[in-house]
This record gives C-alpha cells, sequence and structure tokens, in this order.
C-alpha cells in the first residue's frame, strides 16, 4: 500500500570548526530523518559536537557517526593510506568521542557513516572495510552500519553481524553494475533538479533507477543523502520533501 | 589494624603519539593500581589510546581518562585559557574517546584525573573546576574524579556529586596550608629518594605530613602519583613498592 | 597642506583554512593599502597563503605578515602562555613560511604585525613584546612592526631598532590615557558608523581622538584597521574611503 | 687520484617534536658533511628547527631542508595524495618556514631532500616530483635538490634548471634497473655492516654497486644518507667514517 512507503532521508552535519561556520545545520535537520555528525577528525571539534548532537536531540533526529580521515585541512577527502588497524582505531576514537556527547544528552547513538574518501576507499577495499565494521562491532554491534548500496562496506558490515544500510545518491547517475559514475566522467552529476527527484521518488517506489545508459537497474538502499551546504541544496531538499509528500513516501529514519 | 592499610598508585601513561615513544608503560604497569591514560589531545594518540587500554586491562589496573589541554606541542603544561565551557566540551570529547576503547575491549573506565596545566589551573579556578565537574558528570555520575587534594576540583566533583579522590604527591613539598611548594621555589622538590618513600608511609599510617616549615599538616588524599618514564623513576617506584610491603600497606585502587 | 594628509588602511587577509571560506578577500583588497596575511598557525594554510600573497601582489598592496598563536580552533583568541623563547621561534617561523611565498613571486614582505591575543598580550606584556620584536629583527632589520599604538609592542620594535608603526582603531573607543576601553565595558564598541567615519577623519587632521570621557587625547598611530569579513564591513569601509576622499586624505601604505 | 674520492653523507634531523625527543642529532651532526632538517610538518616544531639549525651551524655542516607530508602521526609515512599544486604549496611552505631559522642566525640553506613518502611517491611519479621541483626553483634557484639515483624527481629538478644530487643507499639492495629492492622483499635490507660498508667505498671508488643478483650496475649518486637514531646506527656511521678514512675517501658536502 502506497502509505507504506518509506525513505530516510540523510545529511552530513556538524562541520564547522573553531570560527569557521560550515553548513546550514539548523535549517536542514527539520527536513532529514537522520543526520551523520563529524566526530573532530576531518571536521568538527568538540564545541560543534556537543550543539550539533543537541540540535539533532531536539529535533528528534536518528544521530548518526560520521568519521573521516584526522585531515582537517584535507577535509578528509584525500586518500591516506591508514593500514586497517590504524583504521580501525581512529574509527574507534571518533565513535567513542561522538557518543560522548550523545551519552551526556541522553539520546541514543543510532548509525554510523564513514565521510568522503574514507567512505569511498571502503566501498572498495575489502580490507578497509573489515577494519571499519569491526570498530563499530567492538564498539557497539547494535549500530547501524551505512554505505554505498552493493560495496564492500556494506557486506563487510553484514558478515560481522551488524544492521546495514545502503545509500542511495539523488544527484548522482550510475552505471549498469550499478556503480557510480566517477566524478571525471560526464553525466556523472544530475544537473536537472526535477528530474533527480522524479527518479528519487521512482527509486523509493520500484527499487530501481535508470542507469546512464538507459537500462533499469536494482539499487538496494534504504536511505539518500542530501546536502543542506548552500541555500540551493536547502531548496532541492525542500523540492524533494514536497514531491515524496506528493507521492505519499513518508521520511523516516532506519531504526 | 595495619592490615588495613593501604594506598593507590596512580601513573600516566599512553603519553606516546605516532613515531615518538615516550614512557615505560609496559613496566610501570605491574607495579601501580590504576593508570591515568592520555586521551589523543595533549599526548597520545588512537592506536595508542587503543594498546595503553589493553595493556591495563590485561593488568587488571583500575583505568583513568587523563584528559588535558588540546595542545601536542606544548605537551598540555601550557595555559590556554578555554572558557568553561570549551573545557567542558574538551574534557567531554576526551572521555568519550577513552570510554570507546574500554568498551570496545570490555572493561570499565573508572575514573577521570585531568593532566598538567589544565590540573593545576582547575585547583585553583572554581568555574573550571565546576566545568570539568559537570562533563564527568553528564558522561557518567559513577565515574571518581582525581584531583589535587584540598583543590577546588575535588570540591567541584563533590558538589556535582561525584566520587571524589585527592592526589598526594610523593615528590613535592607542602606549605603549612597543604599546598604544593611552587616549582619555582627551593625545596619545591623532594630529592632524597629515602626521605620520600618514608613519608609516603607515613602519610599512609597518619594522613600526615610534615611541611617545608616543619610542622605536621593533614592531607585528604587516598591516591598517590608516581612516575614511569625513565629506568630512575621506575627504581624509585620499586623502592616505595618494597618499603610499603614492608609497612605492611598494601596497593590497590579505589574502586 | 591638506592634500599631504594621507592613513594607512590596513586589513587582516588569508584567514581561510581548507574547505573553510572566511573573509571577502578580493573585494577588501582594492579598498586598502596594506594586507596582514595569516601565517598558518591561527588561521591559513599554505595553498591560501599562495593565493592570498598573489592576490596582494596583483593589486600592488603592501604585505605583511599576521602571525598568530598556534591554536586553529580558538583562531589565535586565547592566551597560550608560550615562553618569550617559544614565542620567538613560533613567529619567526610564520615570517618565514610567508616571506616565502612572496619570494618565490617576487614581491617583498613590507610589515608584520601580530594577530589576536599575541597582539593584545605583546601590548602590556614587555618579555612577549621583546620577544616578537627579536624575531622580526632578526629575520629583517627592514620589517616595519605594526603594534597597538603606545604599547609595549611598538616600544620593543623602536628599541630593537626596527621601524613601527601605531595602529588606530577606527571602532573602538579610549580611555583617558590612550588605551582601548576593554570588550567587556559598555562603550567598548562604536557602533554608529557615521561618527566612527569622521573621528577617523579627525584622527588623520589631528592626530587625536575623543575619549569615552570626552577628553581630547592623542594617538600615535600611523595604520588604521578596517575589517572585510562581511558585506557590512566592506560597506563600512567603502564609506570610510568616501569620506577620507571627501577630507582631501590619500590612502597609502608606510614604506 | 685517490685523494680526490670524496662522498657526501647526509642524515635526516630535527625530528623532535614538543616534549618528544627523537634522534641523537648533536652526536651524528660531526660525523656527516650535510643534514636534512624537518619543517614542522611530518616532524619537528618551531623551537626545535631553530635548535637544529643552530647546531649545525656550529658544526659548519650543509644544511638541507626536509619537507614532508602534514601528517605528524603518521611521520610523513603515509601517501596522502596531494594534488601537483597543494604539494607545491606545501613544500614552498616548509622551505620559507626553514629558511627564516637560517636567515636569522646567519648561515645558507644549501638544499632540499623530500622525506619519506613524499620522497618516494615523488621518486615515481613525474607530476609530484614537477611540483616538489617549481616549489624549490620558484623559492630559490640556487638550492640543490636531492632525490632518489635514478629518480623522476632528480630529472624533474634537471629539468627545471635546478643542481641536482642523486642518493645512494647504504643499507639497500638494488635491482638490476638500479631501483631499490621492495621493503617487502627479503634482501631488501643489507644486514652485514661490513658488507654495507665496504659497498659504500666501492661505489664511491666506480660509481658502481652489485645489484641482488650479482651484476655490476651504475648508480648516478653524489651523497650517501646515514641514520642517527640509535646508538647502533651510530655505531655503523662511525664505522663508515673509518673504512671512508682508510680509503682515502674524504666526507664532504655538495657545494
Amino acid at each position: 500500500m502506497s502509505e507504506n512507503l518509506h525513505i530516510d532521508l540523510n545529511s552530513d552535519l556538524g562541520e564547522s570548526f573553531g570560527r569557521y561556520n560550515l553548513g546550514m545545520d539548523s535549517e536542514i535537520i527539520p527536513l532529514v530523518s537522520s543526520v551523520n555528525i563529524a566526530c573532530g577528525s576531518h571536521a568538527g571539534d568538540p564545541v560543534v559536537m556537543r550543539d550539533t548532537v543537541q540540535l539533532a536531540a531536539q529535533a528528534g533526529v536518528a544521530i548518526g557517526a560520521h568519521p573521516g580521515y584526522p585531515d582537517l585541512q584535507g577535509f578528509g577527502r584525500r586518500d591516506m593510506h591508514l593500514s586497517p588497524d590504524e583504521a580501525y582505531c581512529f574509527v574507534l576514537f571518533q565513535l567513542g568521542a561522538l557518543a560522548g556527547f550523545c551519552q551526556a544528552q541522553g539520546v541514543r547513538l543510532v548509525h554510523v557513516k564513514p565521510h568522503g574518501q574514507l567512505y569511498n576507499t571502503a566501498a572498495k577495499d575489502a580490507e578497509l572495510a573489515r577494519a571499519i565494521a569491526s570498530a563499530v562491532y567492538d564498539f557497539d554491534p547494535t549500530l547501524t552500519l551505512v554505505g554505498l548500496a552493493g560495496s564492500y562496506l556494506v557486506q563487510a558490515g553484514r558478515d560481522a553481524g551488524l544492521p546495514c544500510v545502503g545509500e542511495f545518491f539523488v544527484d548522482r547517475n550510475y552505471t549498469d553494475e550499478g556503480a557510480l559514475v566517477p566524478r571525471n566522467q560526464p553525466n556523472a552529476l544530475i544537473e536537472d533538479a526535477d528530474f533527480a527527484v522524479k527518479r528519487l521518488c521512482t527509486f523509493v517506489q520500484t527499487g530501481t533507477v535508470e542507469s546512464v545508459s538507459g537500462n533499469i537497474i536494482s539499487i538496494d538502499a534504504q536511505t539518500a543523502c542530501v546536502h543542506g551546504d548552500s541555500p540551493q541544496a536547502l531548496d532541492f531538499v525542500r523540492t524533494c520533501r514536497h514531491a515524496l509528500a506528493q507521492a505519499e513516501i513518508s521520511v523516516c529514519a532506519n531504526r
């Protein structure tokens, strides 16, 4: 029945640092069902983490950790070649730090979604994926691990015994194999907002999207990432919410 | 009865960072009953934290967090003028991060002892002391807060409802008021190891020490800090253990 | 003669870091005669430094180093209690780093103005002031040192044999003694832009301002700091430029 | 004639950081002719840089910059995927910072040798090699660039118009093609000190070494790196010095 259709909308937040403000966190939070909060390594600092957990707790959205490479200057977007053991420790450190703020405010940490290049590398590097999954599992085996749909990271999470969720990219094209078209290729990004929104609704209704070559492919995803770092990004999320409501698709977290 | 006499010996560990090794952690752990583990701000990194928690867990000593100012180059020994709110967040961040490693290894975080200048400033700055006590309480009200005996930090911990422990300095002279003789004064340090060891035993037996001016003063302390960062420091701890055993004083954590 | 009246307008730039953008550098540069570029410690990174030196070189404004405390999270606004020797080394490090980018682009480093709390503390701490002056002198004795008008920093620079320039604050009230009214007092800031602009012109014409208690006091300053970190700040600078032009006061660097 | 035979011995120094001491810098300096000083990114801090430049200046050895990836926790040994433009800026930043300390002490910066993974990646990545060579050239075209003998880095330096020097590894085996046997293969390291020392002398006399498969190959190198981070390493350098002296090979910098 259509009233059962639903999707989780998630957004990456808490990316400010000291004097540096980034993102429109208080505007985006009411529009999403899950937030991924930076943990002080690629972005965020202890004050920002406390404030962001507070905002999210007040709004009642599902709180997740968004661990990244320890590279503030590169915003976690450069590969750092951590060994699996190093990655295990750096992820565990960040989970604990964010969970501490949740614990102090009496809210639950619900999920973990790696950030940036840690996310990208873990999608295709089985060893790194296993290290991340182990860190999450050892910290709390009830946490949900979020990764690129169909990636090694989701596979490693399932193998470790974690609840897992695949992520759908609203503004990226897919290959016939269900991989993202690399950013250095034409058609990597979907520029047409209306098309992207319709495609999101179709995905929720059917579990499929049209690939870049026109074939219908299945995507095993239960969450979709939206951005909130500019007024245009916010407008796009509002358009998504409107279209989802029209299609009688509810927005709610996976818990 | 003498068989009931006991003292907690604590030591600051986990202060290595990346390629930089500091401290003789595996040698000191068997000699103490409590360890204070650096949390990645003034010293320590995620790999070192994991390894040190593991060493401490294997030895069965009480594990504490040793949060400090976020200043690796200054080793947390310079005052940083964090606002109370900033101090609250930076301490909470560090508690969470260390507790994450404990949780992953199935051991309990028992106590918190601020490091270096955070410890010193919190001893005499009531506002900073309250901020630290709040962070500890909000994170976990069963944690024991360790501070300089008779300091504002211990007072703030008690006011917040935390179990508190005062710390005794084996190698420092005290004023008639029970404060430490400042390091820039002669007689600040006790150089004579035999005298220091005897004084430690007397302190455990009577709760008093002779002040720098020769008066007998009371110190409200239940733990004594020993260093393990050089072969001589280790030898001194061994001498302490021997003297304590001779005096039928047992070494055990406050739990 | 009025056509000889002139003032240097300086602004703090190059304060972005990695993904974090701060300041409207390309808009403010055409409006000022001197820029103070962050050196990668309290703000700025190597890419930002290169880009900012390039912008400033293209515009032909006088380039200065803006060294600060090594505290990115606190933006150099917290006191850090560096020893004078540490301050000497941290300042020298930052001067060299910025001068390297100037050298690579064939432009000259002209002046040095400490940032934030390093500036404030050096204004009233003679020992820190001497350490900074020594670092500047040892690096290049032809550099101009910029400090709060009437401060220990300017005095230390003169004692060291450096050309020195006092700084005037357009938007701050002064005490009868020529000190800034502390920020935690009412009347610290001048909120009325028209009044501030008129006061700037009067200062250039007479070397005096009206103190917060209504007395006329002399200020020994040859440069005035303006901000460019918001559209309103830019508007204010444009208003200043217009008023200065009306008063036939030219804007040019002190070289 | 044998009295003309000479070699430069270089060592990586200035790798301490804050409270963390690394290396036996004052012991190794009298035994070498060139030093490569860490520049505060992968190791070193402003105080250490000032002190190390001072030690080197007093000893009269040739001073070089040893720039590395901005990753203190990883000691610059992990690849960081800086873009060529980022690498250019990060290297230039480090050259300027170190040169500032040289300038303040009235000594000349003579050469530049990248550190760790920056060195290794630049040996085989032509684009990174060109970025580094450009940074060195733009900063000061009279600086000598030191890289792995036969590497892209040396080639890029020559193409840029810089004086270049190839580096010989005393304790590493070479393939028939003149590349280093990778560390993950058996025979990567030469464990036999006597053999290594004889091989060094032979190399200076003939410009050749025996490859790992027994062939005689030419190495285009004018400097040899020795370590000074342990008593055994120091002993090895002393053995080298003795053997070189016996063979009437002098040790002197390439200037």
